[in-house]
This record gives structure tokens, C-alpha cells and sequence, in this order.
């Protein structure tokens, strides 16, 4: 027996999609239909950007599903083309709109699912609707950016916004044969990160020609004399461009839940229960149109990341089928590939606790290559660790690197959601052989230095405070190395001779003791700390200084 | 003030190294000398197979520290070449004979540290000490076989064992021109894994032309006509080689704690207790030649493996320091890479389960992408869950595949240690990218697959049973994935016809449904049970009849 007889789904595209399909397998007897306003179902939107590179060769392969599999093997008709324009709650009755025709007509149901998604924000700059100007967030619009490519043979390409899908298509749209300007009104590139951790980013970017343009926002459009476009930004730059692509985030689609009078929450998307069910009992919605409660803050945010959405739809479907699933929240692990680079994330960055009022925490830099020194081409990861000081649970990490990058995260993703501690990464068990890992992994050396800042071993000076500090810099590193670069003001004392020259420093100033990446100058603070100094160490040593701080 | 004036150190490869130097960042004052029979210190072991291949091209680069590294920047001098003969525990005073001048002299210690490692196991067969028979353990080993390859220029390998390092080392020699044959006396290759996770991997060998010849050792060796060697195995086959390696795994190095008196556990390691501290109270040990818990099923077993080794000996160096560092334990998270091929684990595989009297458990197998099948280049990982009944507990998991085939397990093991449920898995927020994963990750599959065999979901057909099984065998996928090849005795009604067909199916019997991964046959599964009929699911659908089963 069906909890609900009738059950309207609206959005096939993600968690529509998952929900209609779930629901079908606890439930063979339920009436479930979907309407998607778009031709398509089940596509595979975070395809796009590699479709318009040329790297999925298909547009086909976008289709995950077609509303034909969903009929034969759901017994769900999706009906494509179909808007819902309305909720009537009280009646329990959608209104939708067919578009080809322009019939409206009305279906009645006893659940209703909202999954309409995001769609990508248009800045109501002037001339912001000129031709070449593009956002991406369908097939649809894949396909007139590829027709774009192909007429019109666009030289350059300005990209407003660095976030992923910014810097994706950077990489894509440059594998076109495009130059790129991507201009950021964001002092950094991928808000996510931290400051620091966008630095080396950035970096890699410019390396591979894309001309970053950060701390200024496109303030107006124009057409150019050449038949293309010009983009003035705030500061009042000059960018021509043949191409502009608009990737500035989404915002939840909340128009019909608004219309509707359903709850929305702070952070602007429908509100929702931990079973995904709206402020009416018979509705539900999932995806990027919810907001849901951050994992680690308790906060609520906007989220629009596929395996949520799936997840919620699971969650949702289960809910309607009478089991007692459970959303736990969003814990953010993402991850991003531009120009042979990683960035992956989970948890809460430094910017996302301060903004919650959290400070009781401290952080780790480290630099640890991706597998074995030894072995041929270790490649370095860098990688911040954020954990509670109260009892060392990890709260959030952050790496920037190449291969094996978005494998320290998701082995940190579980770590967090298990309530993990800095102790307890100090003993996870990681696969170790010279190609694949270190036998201390990353994730094991990011647990110890950690371990070390919270039992007193290891006292981190901190960055922010070196412009200036009263403190002696000493670099332990060898002459030589110091010799090629070091930090302005710092001596060189190199850890092999410390024990025999350790008098010659003073006992009265604090010292900070860095090295290359931090391990040479905290063998250097435990001896001089066992002698009586005030010494601490700077996190992540020179790599840190020259990757993070420029 | 050091708890132990002088602790002295035995062995000083791998857990001595790590002992010394962690112990000197706790302890500015001790005295700590290493002793190492051996030429070398911190030797990258696990190295060596890819140095013999030429993969790593210097010899240097397999040394991670020097006694002058150690002298220097630890104050611990390393006397190489010295070989500790006894232990006095009466006196706490060792026996030390320096090899080179033959001198043996004593040395008092507070507190000892045993390091002695493992060695090869050579079964005393005839001719096992003719030339051009190797064992690969050390720098020295390595020179062995570089020296036979450089001079001899061998053209066929016999290699005994079928372990890691003997497939390792497969990969290395055919990389230098031999021809291959593994030699195993048990029927599969890679005991860690269970049988039939070993299939796929013996047919990988196998492509690569490895000739392979399981359930038959090595009897003898003899001379051969041509100046090479003469394998004869158990079963009588006669193979010739130019170079034989023996790989049949390692021994611990007990004989100085047994001639001590020392406690010896029932797995032939010394035993310790969670501090790595002997049944002498002056007397810890650490790395190969320990036994250690295992940490799902708690027996006592040997696991040589490098991360555990440097784990024990932080333990060990906290231990003496005063610190209360315990070892929680080997999960036995292990990796091993030949030919494009990655074979990983972590946890209990079944047979050690069922060894242990462990019988609540159950399994399932899937064969998803490395990451979205709409990405190129996506290959299958080989996944094996295997999970408490009870409570869902994840007991082990096993993976064969390319790459991301690690990057599971590492998850996995995280999930173990923390004591995570499948159930867990189905939320676990893991990178998502086209390139690296996908909405619905491998580990997130794995946990939905067993959640929904422990909620009664999915009611898995054993394939063990699957021979002469009086059940119906339906293969519901699309009729040309049927002719092309089926399991014996199937009769074909896609998932697609279901709805319309499934009255032609029998009410009386058992039905047994398969496809081609277990995704339609669930859902197959999930629509026939709701009309009443008695189903169960092949886990893994054809790929794992194909690749498991032969």
C-alpha cells in the first residue's frame, strides 16, 4: 500500500531524476510522473564544460537517461517540455504548462517533490543580453556556446567569475584555442579556499597563459569595433573579448516555492526538513533549490553539488515510501581539475568558522610529495588541516597538488564524518607502495604535525604576524639553500650544526626556525625547546612562504 | 630528565630509524645508539623491486638517511656493520660483534629496542643454494640480481610466490627483457585477497604473458644443460631459468628474543603488548619481527608491512619517553601495482574471517567506473564489501582495478577504523568531478548496495550455490548483451519487458536474476518481489561470473 497515491515530481534533470527512481523501487503501485520544463532527463551537467572542450566527444553521452528508459524501466513518464507554473496547495493540484502547445492544465497529487534547480546568476549589468555573452548550466546552452566556437571563431574569451566551473572552462575554452581573461570581483580565485591556499592556484593559472584579473568584477558590456565585445570592469579596465562567459554561481530556483508560500530559509533556498520535507507536509524538494544545514557549522547554506542532490533525493523518495531516512547535512567535499592541477576541499575552511564565530581552532600547512621520494616523479601536495583545539576533531582540509590530491580529501571527507581526530590520523592505515603513497602518507604527517600543535610539542609561530614580528628568523636549511632564497631578515643556522653553535642564539627574544616544509625546523625546536628557548616554528616552512605569501 | 639513560637500538632499516629519531625529539638527554648489522640505515625497502626494474635509477635515492644524517641531525650515532649476538637481561647489557674486525664487545642499556626486521623464507629444498637463486630483501640482495642481470643477461625467470613482491617483481623483470613464470603452491595468486578477487588478477598476469602455474611449488632446483637452472615443482613440471627469485614471503627475526627468553606469540613474532613493550620490562620491539592484533578480528597475526613498522616504533619511542601512545592494532591496508593493474585491501577478507570463527557476515560485489562513464577513459574497479549482518560494521573491502582502485580502499579503511556501518557509506561525500569520480561514488554503491541487502532489500543469490541451484536463472538484460554470451542455463526477459511479461515467470520457484553489473537486476528484483515472487540477485551481475567464477 502506498503511503502517497500519487506522487508529482518536478525537475528530472539530478535529484528529480534519482527520486522518481528510488521511489519506484520501494513502491510499484504509486503513481509517479515528472515534469521537466527542459527536453531532457538525467543529464549530466557537470559534463558540460568538457563537452564544449571537445574532451567528451558526444552530446549524447550527457544523457544519463531518456524518458523513454524511464517509462519502460520505472514505469514513470517524464514529461520534457513541461513547466510547472503553480502550486495550488489546497487543492493539492500543479499547474503546468506544456510548452510546444501553451496548453496549461492542472494534475492533482497526494506528494509532491520540488527539484527545479539553479540556475546561473546574470548580473543586470549594461549590455549583459548582447550577443556571445553566455552562461552554462544545460545542454541547451552548451550548444550555442559550440555554435558560438564554431561560426564565429572566437580568438578570446573573457570568463566573469573564478569558481569551478569558471576555471574549468578556462582550461576547456583555451584547449579551443581561446586566450583567456577571467575576471573575479573576489580578491581570489575559488572562494572556497582560504586566501592562502587560492595563491598557488592562481599561480598555475597564469603559468598556463590565462591573464587573471582578481579583486575586479565586469561592471559593463559593449559591442566591440571588430564585431565583438568589450567588458569594462570595475576598476575601469578594458577587456576585448569575442567570447564572455558568465559563471558567477547560481541561485536556487524558489519561484514556484515561494509562490506557493513555502518556507524559505536564511540563505535563500526552499527550507527543508532532515527527511527533505518542506513547511507543508505534503511537499518535498531536493537539490540545488534547498538550502541545507552545513555539517560541520550547523549552519544553513546553499549547496550545488550532484551527490547531494542525489543524496537528498534518496533521502526524500524514502521519506515518501514511509522509511526513516535522514539527511546529515552537507560537508562540501568538492573538487576541481584545470591545466594538470587538483584543488579539493571538505569541511569548513578558516573563512567559513570565522563567519560561524568559530576560533577555537588551529591549522597545519604541509607540503608532503604524493607518493615515495624515491620513486620517480612524486609530485608535492599542499595541504592545510583544520582542526578543533579543544579535542583535535578535524573540522576541515584543504589541498591544492596533482595526482593523488582529491584522494587525501575524500580519505579526510570520511575521517570528519566519522567525528575523526588529529590522534586519529596520526594511526590510519593508508595503501602504501613508492607509486601509490608514503609509508607516513600525507594524511598520517598532516595527523602528526597536527598532534604535535596539540599536545605542546610543537608550537606554530604564525604567518600572518611575520611582516614585523620582534621575533629572530632563523632558517635551519642548509647554506646552500639558503643561500638561493630565504625569508628577508632571517640567519642561517642549518639543523646539523645546532647542537655544537646553539649558544650563539639568544635566550632573551622569541625565535621562529623555519626550514623547506617544516620537519628540519621542528627537529630544530625540540632540541632548542629541551635547552630552554622560546621557539616556535612557521607551518609548512619556505614552501609555505613562497607558495602562500607572496 | 630521561626516564632511560641509555636505550639502545637493534636494527636500524626502518622501526629502529624511526624509534631513534622520534625518541630524540622527546628526549634531548639520552644516550640512544642504533646498531645495524647491516652497511646501511633507513633503507627504502619496498624500493627495491623498482630499482632491479631500473624504474628507479640510483641506488642513492633507496637511502632515505645516512649514520651521518643521524649522527648529525639526531645525535644518535648508527653503527653499521654491527651485528648484536645476544642480550643479557640479567645484566641489561647486549653482546655486539663489529663484523668487519670480528670484535665483540658489550654495551649496557636502560632501556632496549628490538628492530631485527624479517627474512626471507628459503625452504630447504635441494640445490635451493645454487647460483642464480635470489631473494630480494636488501640493497645487497639487489645488487645480487642487478649484477646476475648486468653479466648473465638471463632471458628466463622462474619467480616462487605469488605474493606482492613476487608480482612486483614480475612486472620489474619482464620491464628488463625476461620471460616470466610465477610459480605458487597455493591455488591463487595474492593470498590476501580472497580466491575469487584473485581470478581477474591472474588473467591480467596472464595478458601480460606471465605464465602462471598455481596450486604447484617448487620442489627443487637443479643445474641446467646451458649453464641456467632447472625448476622441478611439486607437480613434476620441469622449467628451465637463467635467474630464480624467492618470493614465499618473510620470517620474523626472533632468534636474539628467543635465545632472551623473551615471550614468542602463537603467530611466531614476538610478542608485545599495546605499547610494544616485551614480556621484559626493559625490552620493547617493533616492525617485522613483532606480532601485532589484528585489528577487526583481534587474533594475533604477522603483517610486515612498512607504515605499521614506523607507527610501532613512534609508539615504542613515546613509551620510553613516559608518553601513554598505544598501537591500536593492524588493519592490514595494503596496495600492489604490476602491469596497469591495482590491487588493493584493507580489513579481513573472508577467509580470515571464517578462520577466525566469524561467520556473521556478508559480502557483495560490484564493478563500477573509476569515475562518470560520460568522462573518457573510465575503467571498472573489482569491489568486494564485506560487512557485519549484524549491524552493518564494514569488516573489509577488496578492489582490483586501475586507477582510484586505492583511493576506495584508503577510504574504506578510514571507514574501519572509525568503526563506520555501510550505512555510513551510503552518505559519504566523496570528490566529485567527471575525471575523478562520480555523483554516486564507488564507495557510496558499495554502502547502498549493502544497506539494501541488511534492510531486506535486496535479497543476494549465493554464487557459490549457483551450480546445479534449482532456481530460475533470468538474465534481464536487453536481448543482444544475452546472445553475445549468458550465464549456462538462463533464460532471457529484460528489465524493459518486465512490466509487460512477468506472468511468464513462475510462481512455484525460486528465481535467480542477473545483469550486467546487478543495477537492472535489482531493479528487476525490487518490482518482482512487490508482485509476490520469490527473487533473489546475482551481487555483481555477469561481470563478476565473468571475471570471478571461470
Amino acid at each position: 500500500m502506498s503511503l502517497y497515491r500519487r506522487v508529482l515530481i518536478v525537475g528530472g534533470v539530478a535529484g528529480g531524476a534519482t527520486c522518481a527512481a528510488r521511489l519506484r523501487r520501494l513502491d510499484e503501485e504509486a503513481e509517479i510522473v515528472v515534469f521537466e520544463r527542459g527536453p531532457h532527463v538525467s543529464v549530466a551537467t557537470c559534463g558540460l564544460p568538457y563537452w564544449i572542450g571537445d574532451v567528451i566527444q558526444e552530446e549524447a553521452r550527457l544523457l544519463q537517461a531518456t524518458p523513454e528508459v524511464f517509462a519502460r524501466n520505472f514505469n514513470v513518464p517524464a514529461r520534457t517540455g513541461h513547466e510547472v507554473t503553480a502550486i495550488d496547495r489546497a487543492s493539492r493540484e500543479i499547474e503546468v504548462r506544456e510548452l510546444a502547445s501553451g496548453r496549461v492544465y492542472r494534475e492533482p497529487y497526494d506528494a509532491l517533490v520540488l527539484s527545479p534547480g539553479a540556475r546561473p546568476i546574470r548580473p543586470a549589468c549594461p549590455g549583459i543580453d548582447l550577443p556571445g555573452i553566455f552562461t552554462l548550466r544545460s545542454i541547451e546552452d552548451s550548444r550555442r556556446i559550440r555554435e558560438w566556437i564554431a561560426t564565429r571563431q572566437p580568438r578570446r574569451a573573457v570568463i566573469v567569475g573564478a569558481g569551478y566551473i569558471g576555471l574549468e572552462m578556462a582550461e576547456n575554452l583555451t584547449q579551443r584555442g581561446l586566450t583567456i581573461t577571467v575576471v573575479e570581483a573576489l580578491p581570489q580565485v575559488l572562494p572556497l579556499l582560504d586566501a592562502e591556499m587560492a595563491e598557488p592556484v592562481s599561480r598555475h593559472l597564469e603559468t598556463h597563459r590565462v591573464d587573471l584579473r582578481l579583486g575586479d568584477g565586469a561592471a559593463s558590456f559593449e559591442a566591440g569595433a571588430d564585431g565583438g565585445l568589450v567588458v569594462r570592469t570595475a576598476s575601469g579596465a578594458r577587456l576585448e573579448a569575442d567570447l564572455v562567459l558568465l559563471a558567477m554561481g547560481v541561485k536556487p530556483e524558489v519561484k514556484l516555492a515561494v509562490e506557493a508560500g513555502l518556507d524559505i530559509g536564511e540563505a535563500g533556498g526552499v527550507r527543508v526538513d532532515d527527511t527533505m520535507r518542506t513547511s507543508d507536509e505534503h511537499i518535498w524538494a531536493v537539490g540545488d533549490a534547498v538550502e541545507v544545514r552545513d555539517a560541520v557549522t550547523g549552519r544553513w547554506r546553499l549547496v550545488p553539488l550532484a551527490g547531494l542532490a542525489h543524496r537528498q533525493a534518496r533521502v526524500a523518495a524514502d521519506a515518501i515510501a514511509g522509511r526513516p531516512s535522514r539527511f546529515r547535512g552537507a560537508q562540501l567535499t568538492s573538487v576541481c581539475g584545470f591545466f594538470g592541477m587538483t584543488v579539493a576541499a571538505t569541511g569548513a575552511s578558516e573563512k567559513v568558522l570565522r563567519s560561524a564565530g568559530t576560533t577555537d581552532y588551529d591549522t597545519v600547512y604541509l607540503h608532503p610529495g604524493d607518493h615515495a621520494g624515491y620513486y620517480p616523479n612524486a609530485r608535492p601536495i599542499h595541504l592545510k588541516l583544520i582542526f578543533a583545539k579543544a579535542d583535535g576533531r578535524i573540522l576541515g582540509a584543504q589541498a591544492v597538488g596533482e595526482q593523488g590530491t582529491e584522494k587525501r580529501i575524500d580519505v579526510l571527507s570520511v575521517a570528519i564524518q566519522k567525528g575523526a581526530t588529529v590522534f586519529d590520523l596520526e594511526e590510519v592505515e593508508l595503501c602504501y607502495a613508492p607509486q601509490y603513497g608514503a609509508a607516513k602518507d600525507p594524511v598520517n604527517m598532516a595527523g602528526m604535525i597536527a598532534a604535535n600543535v596539540l599536545r605542546g610539542d610543537l608550537e606554530p609561530a604564525p604567518w600572518s604576524e611575520l611582516p614585523g614580528t620582534a621575533a629572530l628568523i632563523v632558517d635551519v636549511r642548509d647554506p646552500h639553500e639558503f643561500a638561493a632564497d630565504h625569508i628577508e631578515g632571517a640567519i642561517n643556522l642549518p639543523l646539523g650544526e645546532l647542537r655544537r653553535r646553539f649558544e650563539e642564539l639568544p635566550r632573551a627574544s622569541e625565535i621562529w626556525l623555519y626550514c623547506g616544509v617544516g620537519q628540519r625546523s621542528y627537529y630544530a625546536l625540540r632540541f632548542l625547546r629541551q635547552r630552554g628557548f622560546n621557539v616556535r616554528s612557521l607551518p609548512g616552512g619556505y614552501q609555505t612562504y613562497w607558495g602562500f605569501y607572496p
